[in-house]
């Protein structure tokens, strides 16, 4: 099985980085090249664009930061430049693993269906750790058989992969995914915020709280880092945003009033209005503290 | 060390019932007589009025359900009417194990303090089952040696317990634990609600979501609840009203806004407006499905 892989960022280089340590024969591309380079050094071969990629491949992977790269990369410009879905091949299988529009993953699949090829989504959580210690949770959408087929490299990658459904059911699980993290941290962040100006002892309180019906994983992995003013992604404000806006814009066409996500968006819109895009999502702490006139970095 | 219990409602008599175990002699007293009844049967000996059962005990604990019951049996009628702290002797020492306002629990120990007495707030997390099987959390505030002389006492109800500071620490403690509850429970009941409309399959998605960075105690327990329709108590709406106005209260005393907190306790306003109040903390499954048009009862 030739592999392909398009987008060599942090978390696609390890996810990359382990269909080549199991021996599958690799052509990738990236928009930077020299992020590609230590793959290539490890016998991937490189591809001058997405498209020599899917020539050169049985089953391709994505890996990609926007829904407007993975139309571009999938789709085409809208121009009449073509897209890796729209000339796939018969019996050609494209896997996309960004966090993308479960409307376009749909979009995708029926492009791909059209020429005889399967589209799946497979986005997956686990952050830039999970990836490198191929303990992501892979959040599957897509035909049966075709997921089914994939097992060697799903298991390559992930400890957890789930088919959760047709085309658009992966990027649909991620939403749910998403939206437990978004308000989940705005718990997290403001019981810190209550705690600190209580007066209370930190850590003394994290001994009592963090292991009972409040524990959650964002209060024992986030809550020591928030409390040590370490707020290095991570996984990006930015990105995160962009998720909690595709999972408001699918809620919208489902007819679904989500509160504490729209509440949970319009705070991270001031994470990134504070200049903290490119810090990690517990950075919502410094945007929480400062609307209570609170500097939590300079905090006592 | 004769002990005093007074409030046997769900919880109180499961602790009350531990410390009898333990072979203390308990003086207690119930507004409901009959509750207390299973306790007299094992050997406690009721009193008429509370402060009946401080003139009989040495260590006095309270487990009542609103801060103004706690203010009424603590600090009196406000009508010349005596309160155990008021009315406190020297050396004796009063535990309120409910939650309560972390103002009135130092105006306690102030009260006993002025007596030559010892006020400690320890309220609990954990649940009815925790106080059934002793395994409750218990957040103390109060002066250290009287909280370490108690270990006896707290070791028989408790798996955790941590002094977290001076009076009014424990109420403190238990507040950050509510807001990490409170804005939890709101992404757990959009997350679901989301992937219900999504038409997914909800035990798949838990298989995908619930062990990873999205994961949390709420979401593992009640989860599977919501999704089987139950909506018993646990954790009475009201109770949790209560908790979050008090939460709410504080910060604004503190200085704090917390818009996560608001949403949540004006979200479960409206599960008690649409008749849930004596139903467990994650009926706001109910109250936010019925603001999206979604009977989630009667869903498909």
């Amino acid at each position: 099985m030739r592999i392909g892989w398009i987008g060599t960022g942090v978390m696609g280089a390890s996810m990359c980085g382990h269909i080549l340590a199991k021996g599958f024969p690799v052509t990738l591309h990236s928009r930077t090249r020299a992020k590609t380079e230590p793959l290539v050094a490890r016998g991937a071969r490189w591809a001058d664009s997405p498209g020599a990629v899917a020539d050169a491949s049985d089953v391709v992977f994505t890996m990609l930061g926007f829904p407007a790269e993975v139309r571009s990369v999938y789709l085409g410009d809208g121009l009449g430049g073509g897209g890796i879905a729209t000339a796939a091949r018969a019996g050609q299988i494209l896997v996309d693993m960004s966090t993308s529009e479960p409307a376009l993953a749909q979009a995708i699949a029926e492009a791909a269906s059209t020429r005889g090829a399967f589209a799946v989504d497979a986005p997956v959580s686990g952050g830039d750790i999970g990836a490198r210690e191929a303990r992501l949770s892979i959040m599957i959408g897509g035909d049966e058989a075709t997921v089914l087929a994939l097992e060697p490299l799903w298991s390559a990658m992930g400890k957890t992969f789930v088919r959760q459904g047709g085309p658009g059911a992966g990027q649909h699980t991620k939403m749910v995914n998403q939206i437990l993290i978004a308000t989940g941290m705005i718990g997290v962040c403001e019981a810190l915020l209550y705690g600190h100006a209580a007066g209370l002892d930190a850590e003394r309180v994290l001994q009592s709280v963090a292991s009972g019906a409040a524990g959650s994983w964002s209060l024992s992995n986030y809550g020591p880092r928030i409390l040590a003013g370490n707020f290095e992604p991570g996984f990006f404000v930015e990105h995160f945003i962009k998720d909690m806006s595709i999972a408001l814009d699918e809620a919208r066409r489902l007819g679904l009033s989500l509160p504490g996500l729209a509440l949970a968006q319009q705070l991270y819109q001031s994470v990134r209005a504070l200049g903290y895009g490119r810090k990690g999502t517990h950075a919502l702490q410094l945007a929480l503290a400062a609307m209570s006139g609170v500097d939590w970095q300079k905090r006592a």
